[in-house]
């Protein structure tokens, strides 16, 4: 699965693109900072986000957008600029029908680091060990948009997991149905199709994630 | 002049479109509100409003749009909504190459009620008389779009009454020069030059706008 990683912002927006599979090596396959002139009229600004944005979706393809979730808090300069930024790549994700993940800053830095409070530098840190890169990726906004995408493909994870547990709940229902009475049987069978179709479309998901990882 | 005001919101997007000129009796063609359903995905919100604002460029042709200027507040549920909503318009103004115009909520009641901290039914009750409706808008999103399209009709109108001061101070300053000595002179028509094709861009800004005016 390769992901898509935007840390909004509209004096810099970082973008990065992971590929792996949850319990794998993870690879980056680009990295880079979209900057805007703090002079220019901030419509202008997003647009070479999105131009920016666009052209790195038509580049690497990737099969998913992570990006970090905006807060609004008080005295924050900015963060109005910041929310505006974070607009397009969801808007790109609804256009183009990609799964889109929207990540707190706290659950990012609990991914990477194991530590939700953890500072900028312990982030670039660990981006750099979990990516084996050969130096750390800079400014900030870069390995912040490294550790998005590492943070979705690992949240992910979690989430194939809860599919295969589905299976396994099911096989289990399956042979305790065997023993069961005929009709007690059929309501099973059904239950089991409906339960099916879920843990296959999540299979099926997982597949072709394999299928278009390449080293 | 044509313009499109947009009371940007996820749950309820007020789209206003207003014609005229300063000075004169204005025209509403058109209002409405785009609602997305809460239930559905921020991103699926942000290309449905996206959607039906690219439909009304299309239909309308406007020749500027006016976006409510969001503020970051602590504790107000849905602000990062709105706040990516107002990236909307903001990047179909850059992309067609249309004038923007970002009023805060203040600039708006002032220049339709008199008073910055008028209510919404003030604001309501102003649009209807303004644009001689046969009743009020509803909801307030669509009255609100109508008076950002008001508000921005006659601020930029302003803007023409500044150019006019303009050109007045050049010839003013030609008149006064044609008593002074010979460099003084070439000094100043040296700057005349300059100003004048401020003034002439800002002509020419107006003239486009009064050609385009249909009833």
């Amino acid at each position: 699965m390769r992901v898509l990683g935007v840390d909004p912002g509209l004096t810099r927006c970082g973008l990065g693109i992971v590929e792996g599979l949850p319990g794998r090596q993870l690879r980056m396959v680009a990295v880079g900072v979209v900057r805007t002139p703090v002079a220019d009229d901030p419509q202008e600004r997003l647009l070479s986000v999105q131009t920016e944005i666009d052209q790195w979706l038509a580049d690497w393809q990737p099969e998913a957008i992570a990006v970090e979730r905006v807060f609004a808090k008080a005295n924050i300069k900015g963060i109005m600029g910041t929310a505006q930024a974070s607009a397009i790549p969801m808007l790109a994700a609804a256009r183009l029908g990609l799964p889109l993940g929207m990540h707190t800053p706290s659950e990012v830095k609990a991914a990477v680091t194991g530590n939700g409070r953890a500072d900028k530098a312990q982030v670039t840190h660990m981006v750099t060990r979990i990516l084996r890169l050969p130096e750390a990726p800079r400014p900030a906004d870069a390995a912040d948009a490294l550790a998005l995408a590492i943070c979705h493909l690992w949240r992910s994870g979690d989430l194939t997991r809860t599919g295969a547990d589905t299976a396994n709940r099911i096989q289990a229902a399956e042979q305790a149905a065997r023993a069961a009475a005929p009709n007690r049987l059929a309501q099973l069978h059904a239950q089991h199709r409906t339960a099916t179709r879920s843990a296959a479309a999540l299979g099926a998901r997982g597949a072709t994630t394999t299928r278009r990882t390449t080293p």
